[in-house]
């Protein structure tokens, strides 16, 4: 196993992170992958199937951007190639946090396509929204047995639009990203509460 | 009391989940029943009318799989029987978990017969369920006082789907059940994240 | 102040009650009421005005059941006289709840008169509801400033219904008792419960 | 920094009302802002940008009521003179508490203009409602990037109403205020139980 101390501060901050996502219902039974670059070329990621309130350093796999492994003794899910996309397209990125709530589940099947949040003060949270009356689309991915495939669907987007702040795939949750993994932390709060607002709107007004 | 390493191991996983389930509100008022396979003839079961979120050992009655009691002074719950047919039809089961929360119970009320469930990540949590697009159909039992009469419907349907994952009863809640405790508490966590989407989804596009 | 050990302990037991309730937040802003019975002429009450997630004994008035103070130097909150009715109808009675949740609070509002509660297996908990199909039928007072006046409303429905479990105040919240403080709390949870079942099934399909 | 008695003591009990209200989920992904008065001239403030679930003292600037920094390094928020406008308005005012909720983001966004709170009980503890069936307008002013255009005009409708106990702005929250750091609290916890209720009811009444 990695012992070097960037692998070891990732980890912690990527263990603190399971644990107030799990408390919040974000993660729950087992959903959920993590992920935090430890130099330009490797990126520790939680490995497959473990539950996310209690990580250790044992639940992280260190992977390089070509998807080998060079540290642990699992095959790595096959969400981490999404995580590798994101990695590659910005060198600025330092975290990757998928999260699976009820609220962004419910509305990546009932808004396939695009999401549209406006006017919302927290959009000031998210690169690229200067204006929060102008807002932000959200992709919404149809979600893919074939993870591959998945990942050049949200390589061509990203590429189209390099201050994407994240995505939903349908049925699967919220990817989001940031610096570091305090930054990717408040990104997944501003658009949990966006999805809040969203869903008990359109139970109010329809 | 009975007080083998098995009994007392099993046990403290039955009142670790219902600390866990119980700060989640799915165990309102001294509702719901766990029990725990002990060898290939008897189960922990929970004693009557407890509150599960301090359970301790003598919170919980050994019974053999025709419902003799052999360890406890208490008559055990008629709902035991429910636990028991279960166990009978799979030597594998190590678990069952019966918890009662808002969505569940609102969900057994408005859905009589089935609740489908399609398009889900986490139905992949489930036995026999590969392909979330096919999904899985929940039954929906009628409460019954007759509990006896239940039993023999939950008999039928576990013999007519031998890899059913789960039942929901009218106004009474959810039974599901694993290899272990842990792995029945991941399908607590799958069900109930499932039926939240359920009555969101309702809410918003009727 | 009251010394005496039935003083001492039964206002434990109800700031335990009054922590657990706040952090369910069915107790907002200062509201609710507890009461526990110390013998045949006297309860101990929450004074006026007190923050229900921390109280001490110094938060609790004696009074006897014509509501006169015995112990303590502040007026009684108008609501005592709701809960000195109570005690006298019923000499079991052993501690009365009042609670203010959000959802007590919509139907309260919604279903002026009476709301039907059926088909709940934990209706099994509250007294008089042998068949939860035919369930129990909850009487809904309108909100009155001069509580005298509520008083004697809630007298004569008592004395029409013996084995009343609770009734809702418009826009005010739940009262409702038991034999002792934890079974009160008891039926707080099983009544809250149904609630939220209630409100839930009316989102979904109206 | 500020080292006085009362710069360290009202600081902790904002601190302390950072964690309470980032508990409940009313101040996601950095947003809030808190005040409470020092003397008839100063204010304690949170700095920009604040994670309000562990504030300590060094996340605080003094300012006068003009606006001036008079103790720490960094600008204030442009909120900061939405915060003075209220404490000049009203000497006895000594917290100003700004949360940013699910429910009054919604509503602030449904209901431009005024929202309308009748027949609470909680209503009694806001200023100025002595009858809860006449109840309570809080006005919903439209955001604006530009805060000074917001500030003269939630100065205009102080002058117009004294009594005013808050009011929410569109997208962004809500405002609220007392004489001190926990009356302020009681009515954030007021105003937040009105929302949940006026939302749920909503859903169920259209």
């Amino acid at each position: 196993m990695d012992q070097s101390p960037e692998f070891l501060a990732q980890v912690r901050l990527l263990a603190e992170a399971g644990r107030d996502l799990s408390a919040r219902g974000w993660l729950p039974a087992r959903t959920g992958h993590f992920s935090a670059r430890l130099d330009d070329r490797h990126i520790a990621v939680t490995a497959p199937n473990r539950e996310k309130s209690f990580l250790d350093r044992h639940d992280f796999l260190v992977v390089d951007l070509d998807g080998h492994v060079v540290a642990g003794s699992e095959e790595p899910a096959p969400e981490t190639f999404l995580h590798i996309i994101m990695y590659r397209h910005d060198v600025q990125l330092g975290a990757v946090l998928h999260t699976h709530s009820v609220h962004a589940t419910v509305l990546s099947r009932q808004f396939p396509g695009t999401l549209a949040l406006r006017d919302y003060e927290v959009l000031r949270e998210l690169p690229g929204v200067k204006n929060p009356a102008r807002g932000l689309d959200l992709p919404v991915f149809a979600n893919d047995p074939d993870v591959q495939q998945l990942a050049a669907r949200v390589d061509a987007a990203m590429t189209r639009e390099p201050n994407l702040a994240g995505f939903l795939i349908g049925g699967h949750g919220l990817y989001t990203w940031g610096a570091s993994v305090e930054l990717a932390l408040h990104r997944v709060e501003a658009f949990e509460f966006m999805f809040q607002c969203e869903t008990l709107a359109h139970q109010m007004s329809r």
